[in-house]
């Protein structure tokens, strides 16, 4: 048995277009560390996005939910798929690619492999997966779509939001998204000023005055004795 | 004991080059989804090739045997070098592919390491390989050329056509070639239809009606209820 | 308890940016086939360098003394970073590559995780890693700056050159700089000479009179018997 | 900031204890494949146990709130650690094991390593790890203790029931318990049954009346050719 | 489509009772080092076994052809798995096990994983396996039985001889394994010699006359130095 | 060229036996935790024992110096060997070992392959490795014996001691021997004394103060909220 859970809520495409600016590495440290799926996904090519999740779980090498799914799309989204155990197949090609972005789906996040790179790149249809290969699936086992699922050691729930860009791929929770938005933000803000400092040669010993606690921790200084 | 086999047969080019412009997806559809070898092997650089397998075992951390193998190129060929145990060693580098490039051979197969690929790139001497590494090899043990081999996973041939692009590697046995390339392109026209049906927004789910066999798997549709 | 050395030995820069026009594979072999990292040290983008190790020894997870590494660059350096215990945690992005880069550092080669990578990238400091990851570290644990390291399973010392491209990474100890460099530029001008002749079709079993040595170990050519 | 959470429910030993009768593989399918850890985590020495859950997240390389998770154990529990980031340090060695035993832990499971395994087989302690390993771990950042959390690609929560054995490692939602356990006792039950008809050479083919169906899906039966 | 050959030929039992004797290491040595699976396959216990390939492909998930293949058994086969695309999930468990016993099935070979690995343990049915997993399999896609395979990186047709230990597994063909079979005796029986005169101290270099060639290959002594 | 160091310092057999009580993982933490190999290599039964390092490199597929390093072999030695290239290859059998144990070799430590491991078993010949299989090497290519080596990792000079156990294998220099002894003795006392107040179930968190660190370092305790 398996089920598609209709009417699930989505978070505001304005908070999600906010996030993506940020990129996974800052919006991770925004949320306390938490959330990161393991970097194992890499990206097809370099791109920097964010949507809501749309969950699919699918069988070892069977992509018959990822049809499932594209009619419970709307635009936003982004496709996250996992097998329910690790498979390396290429669950996916130029075709569903087309027929997910025809409703509006921005991009696939999938913890196994997919397929016609060279087209979907063409297209701009951005994937992180786990590997790229040839090798097709079969449509024999349904699997659950829009359910929360287990991917790449995170928990991921319908209209999470998913940041990904080419450092990896981070989930927020949508209750937190907007709070998580404005921490990032700041912390981006913060960050920029750091940088200009950083780039004028001041150091990050001086500017968060780590010395004393270096010190008080162990770190000695000696000269080389050859 | 070594052998080089002289005289093996090959594919006539017209087959092989038909099946270049169908990539390794869809070759390894219309054939049944057999002959793709294992995603391990990826590109140096984004290029879609086939050519005739020359094949090559070589010692582990050795590569005289590539040496030899040049003398038996022909055009049209593709080197397909597999190491009798495991191997991450650079067997090849800008003077080898030089030397095939000069015999017409169009590209490497190898399941093992290969180095100076800033220079092969330059030449535009395609590479599928494992890994990417400036360990060198010796010349102290011969290998079989020209015999047929195991390599990721598959069984090659002389003269059986090697299929590489971004998605991977595949191999077509030599008497199926003139089928497969009827049956691929086949498949091709049949998916160019269809991913404009996609992209008109039209689902898999009614294109392929799978509405009632998921039905009778036991999918079920259900509201969100928080 | 940690070190700080100050005042370690640093190579020539004359023979460091000799070296690195010779690129890893060329260098590794110059000087015996030793010195080379292991491949899974892979650049975020194609580069070539060569630079003074400044080296770094991290707690997994904690990037503290990258922070205490800046004090001790000098314009030529490459920091190399190596974690006490194998992690793919992201120790270094924008702000502290800013930082390296006021100071003069050429690069890192990290045997661990980077992020913000695409940053790093325009921002043009080219970073070899294990991992690409958006995972943050801590500040608790400081470790050995200008120590001899072990990383991916060589030894550098403060001041021995590093040679870093696209086909990987290779130490070369300080007090061999100056004969390797040599060596490494007659083998390159060998290898030009070798790659003339290769081009113009000559066998490379000829050039290197090898059908003799292939005979007396066994090397057998025979017919295709179908 | 980090955070111990005292009070959390546990699921009744006696429901627990019967889960530990039936082993991982039982346990897994009677909940319907859902709650199996990721393969990687094996045992030190064979052994078949089940307990509640008491959760701690560790930083990379340190250990240090597996100390203050001692203090929250109660018997029945198993002490399940993950570290924030992958680790293959040895998180735990015969002390900590010595003061679980005392505290009445039932064992320990850990993505990540172990040591002083032969002391640990010697008292009879059971362990589930993804290695063996001597390098130990610093005392400098607290994590989370009976707090929910990921691990080995699985979600788990204190007072959730681990149930492991020498095929792996399951994790039952505690809210589950009894009713997994009812159908994992009724799933062992038709399962003896089975074994016996199977033993006597009855074909699978026959008792699950499979035939037809398998000649629905294509299966023919043809005579070797040679 | 999915085929189940019948009438397949097998080799001898004699024959395949004296492979068994001998071990994988030396039945590999003595084919000329080939016909050797990845050694990623390891026992579940040390056993030391040979049979004939009765051989079975399956779908990555699912076991229902194992079912089929069970009525293909003769006693004195082996049965040897293969997924179509690599897969760790749990093919097998006890009620399997006991039906191939039934049918006089020696063990199993699996490029995948197994489980309730104690209870095979305790029936003695031995198995070679990928992993050891309680991750079930469903019964959708049939696969073909006794048909030719690629199973880790060898190729096994039904009646080949299947020689494992816990060195590993290795695969005889059928019409070569009365002659590998001498082969192996002549090798054995040698090697009883050479090994006497080992354990009386007599060195290698001397019973192999290896000094000579060392010298001429580079190879030189020295004092050391300090 | 190769080399043979003759005349190469040893550690003294009663320092040596003193180190072998201790195991690897005090011994590692006595010396400030350095000298761990990576823990890829892995008993092949349980064993405790300590050596003096007999160095050997091999090239990759290739044991011809095993032989030569056997002439080298002084009672209390282990043999530490490592591929120039990383190889699976199983590089020493029943023969060599028991040409070992006739010299008084205790053991054997190799980042590559082994096979006979029953044999070498019921010898009692203890072996670390990386992997085990049947996979048989050439004697072509002579590698380096008694010089100092890189290997999993940490760099192995001869006459070095090797302390292996069950849960890995570390190494000790020569010149620090004597107080790496003395240093591990104390801790190993300090640990026994500790234990017992631990079985007694006393908190570690009580026994090494911990409390107030912990708190200044963030750590809170809340009560569970459902």
């Amino acid at each position: 048995m398996a089920r598609v859970v209709r009417g699930t809520p989505r978070t505001d495409l304005a908070i999600v277009d906010g996030l993506a600016q940020l990129g996974s590495a800052t919006v991770h440290e925004a949320q306390g560390r938490i959330g990161l799926l393991h970097h194992r996904l890499r990206p097809i090519f370099a791109d920097k996005i964010a949507g809501n999740a749309l969950t699919c779980e699918v069988a070892p090498g069977d992509n018959w939910s990822i049809h499932v799914a594209v009619e419970q799309a709307q635009p936003g989204d982004i496709l996250v798929v996992t097998p329910t155990s690790a498979c390396d197949d290429g669950y996916l090609g130029d075709l569903l690619a087309e027929s997910l972005m025809a409703h509006g789906v921005r991009g696939l996040i999938i913890d196994a492999g997919v397929r016609d790179v060279s087209t979907l790149t063409e297209m701009g249809f951005p994937v992180w997966s786990k590997v790229i290969s040839s090798q097709g699936t079969v449509k024999e086992t349904p699997g659950n779509v829009q359910v929360p699922i287990m991917i790449a050691n995170q928990h991921v729930r319908p209209g999470d939001v998913i940041v990904a860009d080419v450092d990896g791929v981070c989930v927020v929770r949508r209750e937190d998204a907007a709070k998580v938005l404005e921490a990032a933000q700041a912390r981006e803000a913060m960050e920029t000023e750091k940088r200009a400092r950083l780039a004028s040669g001041e150091l990050g010993l001086d500017i968060y005055k780590m010395r004393e606690k270096l010190a008080a921790k162990g770190l000695v200084y000696e000269d080389y004795q050859g």
